[in-house]
């Protein structure tokens, strides 16, 4: 049941000549800033735009050809709905994709683009795991989950062997590596990854303030869910408990959790793209947002040496919303 | 007089350590669109967030202890500003930069955040060559030119060197390359490049359709200007004659130069942000613009085999703009 190291380097091979190897690059300017070297993973960069064609290929490829023909389910608010459609028209299986009504547009639209069906459910209202259950067993589809899955999550996993073969690579021990945490899949698999490949290096999660499950969890000691307060700027990192697969693993590598608001977030959005010249949406800037408000132990980096490297998970922002963060003329780079 | 591979390979082993080498990256929609895979150097991502740091370092590197008490002097519309004022605050000699009264503010800010010293002047009334040779004199510096010097093309020219060599490690054979020209420095370096490293590729340059002196400098076989008939939206571009230096070798080594309009560089900046994540400034998305509008020749390419290359020279937008084109509803990716 355990993602084991062996299950990314797979993946890995999976992966090869279909999903991109992002770069691991970095910026003089926020370098300066932070004090320490600083490597980002652009995974905004990735096919679809997010991490998450990672671990929906690794599973897609996996299917046999009955399996095929049937098809996939998968419910989402937007970047595993776009790898899951994607890596299913890439294998030439029929995709189903249980989308929230207010998923932000750009995502229903590019889901849509890769050809897949869109289902819309009410996030108030409706059962999102019944609807794809149903779904499923009408069409004899296997459903592919968002993390809670131990191909989704070693697929994931390869952004962490990545990171760690390019730093090396670079010369650079990776003191710290912050990574958003939604469900969890990525930040599994990446501590998995990290774990084997550079033990020394610190992995923390960080999410959003309104939506810290797994901070709780791992206070609790158990999988908790945060009290519902409310929507977050990070669609893509709502999720109300860390998975069953993902939480041991969360529980067993992470050094720590750190949460950011809104408006960190958004500082860190306009950051992204003012300085870093990179697109990056709400969720995908939660790693950068704790990096730039002081939420990670930088002190201990330059004190120890080495350097801090972060995912930076996804680009899939509305272009409206993009432009009205550029707008917002308090946040000075 | 004329830069040779040699001085390319020098300036590369000058900027190591210094500049960052640039990704090669590919974005499957592009793909897609073109039907040729198209290969991607991102100088948004170069420090000052534009190619001009090569040339700046690659010539201010080389200023002995006299020279770097004295200082250096530059004019720029912004991009060559950043780059000379970083390059001369890391090996510490004072810069003055010559900034049109209205360069973009995202450009003015940067250089001033770099620590060089700003003089402004009036692009319709002032001669901004004359107000740098006097700056100049007064305190015994160097001026550093924008492209028309053999050390500054030389250095953006590692661009096509380390392209060449990142193509050869994916093992893609690069049948073109296209390129923004402004002044023809980069164009100039990288075209000699490649030339060398990879002689069946052809390089294309691209202009705005307002300042394609470039073209008509080709076509008539010397050094002509383009009539001036307002501003463009690239105002990094704005050139009104190849240089003394580039000249020669872009009449040499360009296979063609496109050109585009302010519509055509609004949807590559737009395509830019919304598909492959990037930011990038009207100016540097010209090469982009050409190949989204059918400007090169795709057919040719891809009756061929091999690759496109594409320069993006540059990120410096300011972030109202870019809200205002990502506002602009009549462009679909």
């Amino acid at each position: 049941m355990t993602v084991t190291f062996a299950d990314i380097e797979a993946a890995a091979a999976r992966l090869t000549g279909h999903a991109l190897v992002t770069p691991l690059i970095e910026n003089g300017l926020l370098n300066d800033r932070v004090g320490v070297r600083v490597l980002l993973k652009p995974e905004t960069l990735q096919r679809v735009g997010a991490f998450k064609f990672r671990g929906a290929w690794n599973r897609i490829a996996q299917m046999n050809d009955t399996e095929r023909k049937a098809g996939v389910v998968a419910f989402s608010s937007g970047n595993h709905a776009q790898g899951v459609a994607l890596a299913a028209a890439m294998v030439g299986t029929p995709a189903v994709i249980i989308m929230p009504s207010d998923a932000p547009t750009v995502k229903v639209e590019a889901t849509r683009g890769y050809g897949a069906q869109i289902v819309f459910y009410d996030r108030m209202r409706d059962n999102r795991e019944q609807i794809a259950a149903n779904l499923a067993a009408e069409r004899g589809a296997i459903v592919i989950p968002a993390f809670d899955d131990e191909a989704v999550i070693a697929g994931q996993g390869t952004v962490g062997l990545e990171m760690a073969h390019q730093a090396r690579a670079l010369g650079v021990e990776l003191a710290l590596v912050a990574t958003p945490i939604g469900g969890g899949g990525l930040a599994a698999g990446l501590s998995t990854a990290l774990r084997n490949l550079s033990p020394a290096t610190q992995v923390w999660g960080v999410e959003p303030q309104a939506f810290d499950d797994t901070r709780r969890s791992i206070e609790a000691g158990e999988r908790v869910t945060a009290p519902y307060t409310g929507r977050s700027l990070c669609d893509a990192l709502e999720s109300p408990m860390p998975g069953v697969l993902t939480f041991p693993a969360l529980q067993a590598n992470l050094a720590g959790v750190a949460t950011v608001d809104d408006k960190e977030i958004t500082e860190a959005v306009r950051y992204g793209a003012m300085v870093l010249k990179l697109i990056i949406e709400p969720g995908g800037a939660a790693a950068l947002a704790a990096l730039l408000s002081g939420k990670l132990p930088v002190a201990s980096v330059k004190a120890g040496g080495g350097a801090i490297g972060l995912v930076l998970s996804g680009g899939n922002i509305d272009p409206a919303l993009l432009a009205q963060i550029l707008g917002n003329p308090t946040m000075t780079p």
